[in-house]
């Protein structure tokens, strides 16, 4: 992980997943109708605070919400940045 | 409960019992007629924080409000994630 | 009280009462004209949390807000569950 | 004071004192002008809570503000309910 | 101060100054284009809680935002209740 | 600092620094196009809180946000009140 | 960093880096199409309050929201000023 990014406070760097753009049975699916990734790869995790302890560690995969975080552009790669607390699961 | 989801803090994971396309006297309601269900198995329970000690366990069938909870899919089955406090009761 | 729930953390879970559909005077009140009842049974009580300790015990009678709680429907009979917070007053 | 009412945590059951329908020099007010009352006897008081010590006993005549409280019946008579907190003063 | 009101908690009682209806070159100011009061002699003092300590005395002169505090008639005068917090300074 | 007024709890008095009313190169800004100050002098500071302990003092030049504070005149003259947490910074 | 400001609380102030005006291939971007810069260096750090310990140091270069903090002009220089809370990461 050479990601040279520190998340402030309860903050963690997620690497989105791309979504799929099949379906199971093989149909293309349109840029438009695409839904949006929930699913990403934690990159970077900050030092949690005082009342927020930190759960999650680099490497793992995590589902958020739709609208979960601010997008970042880090050495051309496009990230989310987010509080732990907007990460639903660890799958 | 071989579901390899591990919700964060205080969030519960649940499988949606499906509702009756029948009423009691036999009468199909058709699709849109049926109430969205508010009734559900736990599948996977977070661990709590420091405010919030876990009630409910894996297995333990809930009612929750209608507009509770993230829609999840996993494994191709639909699921609810939601927090603990948004379960009303153990039935 | 042989009501299979378990109401969660400092919820409460009531029988309402049927409001009148006669005024004192003998006059049969049409069902729209009449009041959403405010009054109800206790059936089952929540173990309360940290912060609040419970009050009311099953079998006593209530006075509740207008708009409190949600619908809940249990053994085909309508009930309320509300936090108790939500209970007025016990009568 | 025969009211068979137990106001929860920090409420109080508030008898309204009737506005004066005169003006001072005699002039009768008709029903729609007169100001909704904003004083009134205190007729039964909650316990309290960890974070608020009731002040107010029953028999205080009371200020409340305006739009304060939720209005209830008991015994064929009207009566307010509010947090012990909507009371202004003691008069 | 022959005022009998016992304002609650961190409350305080009011009587505002009136506005001055002349300029200070004379010209009289109608009715309308005077400003509302914004400040006044504290007449009454509640008792503080836990977290307020009260600060102002009986007969201090304070100012107060346009909008603070509920409008109260006390034996025929007008007086403004409010709570410290409300209060912006003594001067 | 002869101004007679002691700010409560958290507040602070500042004196306005009047808006420049020419450009660099000379040029008379009407009126209207004159960006309300943001600098001020503090004139008056209070016994802060609790919870928060001052750290400006009389004399210190301050940076504030364009809508923060309450207006007010004293002997004739515009002061902003407000609290020290709407203070960005010393300069 | 010769710069004469001393933020209050858990604030800092950020010298924005100026947005690119090229694409990588060279295009140039007009100016209304150029994104608000994100980035900046930290050029003055408050002492935190009890509540918040401050994590960045004059000299860090950060990532911020694009409608975080307040325009400052120092010494004819644009700069922002923010709660430290709304800095994202230092990179």
């Amino acid at each position: 992980m050479g990601l040279n990014v520190k998340p402030l406070s309860d903050r963690v760097v997620i690497e989105p997943v791309a979504a799929e753009n099949k379906t199971a049975s093989g149909i293309i699916i349109p840029e438009t109708a695409k839904e949006k990734p929930q699913k990403g790869k934690v990159v970077a995790v900050g030092k949690g605070t005082k009342k927020h302890e930190m759960t999650v560690k680099e490497g793992d995969t995590v589902l958020y919400g739709k609208y979960a975080g601010t997008e970042l552009k880090l050495d051309g790669k496009d990230y989310l940045i987010m509080r732990e607390d907007d990460i639903l699961a660890i799958v």
